[in-house]
């Protein structure tokens, strides 16, 4: 235990002082490590096969489930969106310095915000390497340095990559400490990442539900966290039917084991017995459970009752629960109720309702007339995302690079003194 | 024990509630209760009086020092003066609801980011009643519900105060625990306050370090905190002497027991001869203690030696210590390892010189020629200022009314669904 307080204690130091200058090093130099990184994962593509596959063959060993060797494994073709990735980040605009709000004020200073890195970031993670090229890509355009902690099935893969990745900021002048890689598997690692709030400024957990609620129970250092996705399409008396059911169809069965997916439909009920027979005639046919009220089970006689617990439960899987609603009021109780505040969406052509439930509905993204499964980085623009935040302090929604970053205040002033 | 979880949980659960319709409520209503709080404060001054007067003995009865005796004492005056900081609150734009950033993404879908309030908000702070209207009217303006603890010796200061904001409140039509007031002096209290994560969103503690460092070790909900200001004024090589002299004077001893007055003078060593003679006479008129380096003491005679403990104090008082140093670096380096990160302030008339100090500075605020006395929300044209961040997540330097708010995406769609 002192060991490994110590290794992370000494990593830790590492870190503060390469996020010194990396906070510093100009867009072009991060920009070029991006590429060098790159070139390295394609170079030592062969390097990266190997590695990983003794971390395939020591997980099937173990008896990993088949879901997890699945994400734990490399290709050639992972490899190179791997890099791929890094080259698209490398193409971002660079946040750091953005200055903005620059405005007089009476007194004759000139004040706004500069944007500047958080300083050190430490990323835990489950068994898949891509996020550690991922996540030092992220970490490095944003000017942070970063500690990557991945689950300890992928430890050959991640060192396998943390070696190109440190390659690619040598060769481009940028201090290899700038991202660093625990190279330990055991536990009390991670113990000590979240602890050490002198040397890191932010944690973002990657992976599920139970690894994120035990790094926030006990993290002393401030967690940007993405906890579950219980998401809401509400089909209102006035939508647009067709819209509803291409938006409910698509919300829930583009794909199951998603964040984004809904796990809950609600219906008004003055269109409950037109909308729900054709919608669930779809989901049906796509093999989805369907789990409603009673209200619900009696338009479509192929539900099963839902329970309480069916209202809090992100399914990940083909298994949607029904609710059959009084109107807008009554949906919008529910969400409030229930919803885990990630990604909520409205169908209706009223532009009043449409109005109501984008300003009280209090979720990460709410949505009108969209499908759920739009609340992503990409979609949304960002370029790239290190995760979805259900917080609201800091980041909030799909966090890219600016979420990565804070503002401090500039002052330019010629000779002001307060009076 | 038992008991004040209690109080605080259902405390707690009635702010979650209030939050909602806080949440909703219009511009005009927000700004009629405050209205009607700055109304009720005066007119009922003389109770207000009455029961701060009963704080003011026990406290002088209890050996209090008279700094704070001084911060408990209500007068006419600063009720008036209250009443005034809500009607000015009730001036400002309501950052809720605010709408930035829209714009088209090749999917059709329209994105872009919704201000919305963090929900309930708890603020600790010491024996300075004013704070509690103030507290109250900013968590108000911002659609927050508000948690308040003030200093036990201002209890009955406080529980009077808090009459007048929820008469406000019931006269604007809102929820009285909106804006609800510990009214036990347990300390128990503050550490379920500060726990109980499933009702309050962020804390902000106001008062002395003492206090701030020991809510943020024992927090579980976020804490927006402000610990010390070790501030300093870099006098370079290319100041303009004049502005220099005024400033360093004006940083230090426009008022000496604030956070953003100067505690360290740094100069470069090629105009230290110049500068320091005539800067440190001012000093020594007003009657401030110099602590110097080495190079320092040699050219002021009256200056003692500073000792490593000097860089690291916040003196909070007509003290100062002085280094001269070889150059920017070396000034840079020197605000790297023993600034606060508050507020550091460059006097140069070279621009690349001026560029680099504010990029490369890591402070919540940094300027170029002017006074750091202008840290402040005020100042800087926020209207109002909850505190001041010294932390990098959420908000960082003076937190105004956006300081108390957050961002959600909302997706405005036309029946999008993603393929």
């Amino acid at each position: 235990m002192d060991d490994i307080k110590t290794y992370m204690q000494d990593m830790g130091r590492s870190a503060r002082a390469a996020a010194r200058l990396i906070a510093q090093a100009d867009t072009a130099t991060k920009d070029r490590a991006l590429r060098e990184i790159a070139f390295a994962l394609r170079v030592n593509s062969a390097a990266l096969l190997a590695a990983n596959a003794l971390d395939v063959a020591a997980a099937t060993a173990n008896g990993l489930d088949a879901a997890s060797v699945d994400r734990l494994t490399l290709t050639e073709k992972t490899v190179n969106s791997m890099a791929e990735g890094l080259l698209q980040i490398a193409q971002l605009p660079d946040p750091v310095g953005e200055i903005s709000e620059m405005s007089f004020r009476p007194s004759g200073i000139q004040v706004g915000k500069m944007r500047v890195p958080l300083g050190v970031i430490g990323i835990i993670y489950e068994s898949r390497p891509n996020v550690t090229a991922d996540a030092a890509g992220l970490c490095l355009k944003s000017g942070n340095a970063a500690i990557l902690r991945g689950g300890s099935e992928a430890i050959h893969s991640n060192q396998a990559i943390a070696v190109c990745v440190q390659a690619g900021l040598k060769a481009a002048g940028l201090p290899e400490t700038a991202v660093q890689v625990v190279t330990t598997t055991d536990r009390a690692a991670v113990g000590e990442l979240i602890t050490m709030k002198e040397f890191v400024d932010v944690i973002v957990p990657r992976g599920g539900k139970g690894l994120i609620a035990r790094i926030s129970a006990d993290a002393k250092v401030p967690v940007i966290k993405h906890l579950d996705g219980i998401c809401h399409v509400y089909i209102d008396d006035d939508a647009d039917l067709d819209k509803a059911i291409r938006i409910a169809d698509n919300a829930k069965t583009h794909r199951y084991g998603v964040c984004n997916a809904m796990e809950t439909l609600l219906v008004a009920e003055s269109v409950a017995a037109q909308v729900l027979p054709p919608l669930c005639k779809i989901y049906l046919d796509k093999g989805v459970e369907l789990r409603g009220d009673a209200a619900a089970c009696a338009i479509v006689p192929q539900m099963n009752e839902a329970t309480e617990e069916d209202w809090r439960t992100e399914y990940l899987a083909p298994i949607l629960s029904v609710r059959v609603v009084a109107d807008l009021d009554a949906a919008m109780n529910h969400i409030a109720t229930y919803s885990s505040q990630h990604t909520d969406s409205i169908v209706t052509e009223n532009y009043t309702k449409a109005m109501r439930f984008l300003r009280e509905v209090d979720s990460s993204s709410v949505m009108v007339n969209a499908s759920t499964r739009f609340a992503d980085g990409f979609e949304y623009g960002l370029g790239a995302e290190i995760g979805i935040s259900t917080d609201k302090i800091h980041a909030r929604g799909p966090v890219g690079l600016h979420g990565l970053t804070s503002q401090k205040y500039i002052v330019l002033g010629n000779g002001q003194i307060r009076s």
